[in-house]
């Protein structure tokens, strides 16, 4: 596989998080650069939904990824063999990105000239939530073995991202996962909540998702 | 369902987290109550594999449970149903338990007359693993579609754990998850972890885990 460039990121010195990723976005916007943000549980499929999502725009956007993890590096050299430019980030057993930490992974990787950054973020439903990265959009998977019930005991992630991409929904018929309370409870969370259902997989439902991305990327970049 | 009582947790004002859990073990050690600290990623079926255990338990044992979560009391409402003494722990967003917060919950709880007592942790791979709640042994719950390389990526958990549980194993033919990788990786981390497939759902596997929990109870109880 690909050599991957590994970051050892610190803890943010920044005190004021919320502001401090305020003033990235505006950076951001100027640059041109959409930057989203990925969250979810760990073995929800989030790289896997990244390098099909990135094999979709690879053409259409110069992009970038930022693969952050405890410790290793095996979703980064996954990545790398799409060919987009990819780092990874270490958080040194920190279990959440701040805005400062995402900022120093940014300057590693290089925004000059890339449309498109992804983060994908620490696998993890309760303290990633919890820290505005500076991104503009923040998505988060759930997959279907995780059960339909994550909205009710993991509000604050629900609430604060975009988009909900709910995945493996290949193996619906042997999960009792009702797609009808997922909808409800997340929505009780955030109404605007965005939902696509998906199999990384097989590729179904992928359009509606990276049609999503693209518009959004699109209009980010041309507002600026 | 049944009304579950629901306590609201303080962060702990130990300085030696260390030197608080050996003395909370030497205490339940005396009190002849074996503490069993289960811990997972969200959606692995924690709730559901600790109703399977509890149902096969808690003629053998004066069992407790321990719920910790961010902010629902789902979870020990269903768990209640089984008849054990529950209690809700709300850690008001944090993402772990440390000793002085688990002994919050004991007390609450009331070990007294307690044979076996089992924390079900917050839903998370990385923070619940940092801390040591006092707890007799800890286990982890890995299930099939969450994948086999989790142990390289979330190295601390399976090297803090007694025992790795492997749920969901009926629906291995549908995901691409391989036993002796799962295994290999695991022990990389940790040579004496002891392993137990089960299905939670079909009850597969159940009785060498659950054999196993009623030895180290006890054999910790019959030693105090």
């Amino acid at each position: 596989m690909d050599k991957v460039r590994i970051i050892e990121i610190k803890e943010s010195i920044f005190a004021d998080n919320d502001a401090k990723a305020a003033q990235m976005r505006e950076r951001l916007k100027a640059e041109k650069t959409f930057l989203l943000n990925l969250m979810s549980s760990p073995g929800s499929g989030k790289t896997t939904t990244l390098i099909q999502t990135v094999e979709r725009l690879k053409n259409d956007f110069r992009m970038g990824v930022m693969e952050a993890d405890i410790d290793s590096d095996v979703d980064a050299a996954k990545v790398a063999l799409t060919g987009v430019k990819t780092i990874q980030l270490h958080t040194g057993g920190m279990c959440h990105l701040d805005a400062g930490m995402t900022e120093q992974g940014l300057m590693e990787l290089g925004t000059a000239g890339l449309d498109l950054v992804v983060l994908e973020n620490v696998g993890n439903l309760v303290c990633p939530a919890e820290f505005d990265t500076g991104a503009v959009k923040n998505a988060m998977i759930l997959s279907v073995p995780e059960g339909h019930d994550k909205p009710l005991k993991y509000p604050l992630i629900f609430t604060v991202c975009d988009v909900l991409i709910i995945n493996k929904i290949d193996v619906l018929p042997y999960f009792d996962f009702d797609m009808d309370k997922v909808t409800e409870y997340a929505h009780m969370r955030n109404p605007k909540l965005k939902i696509f259902p998906i199999s990384a997989k097989t590729g179904e439902g992928m359009d509606a998702w990276v049609d999503w991305l693209k518009g959004e990327t699109l209009r980010w970049n041309q507002n600026a």
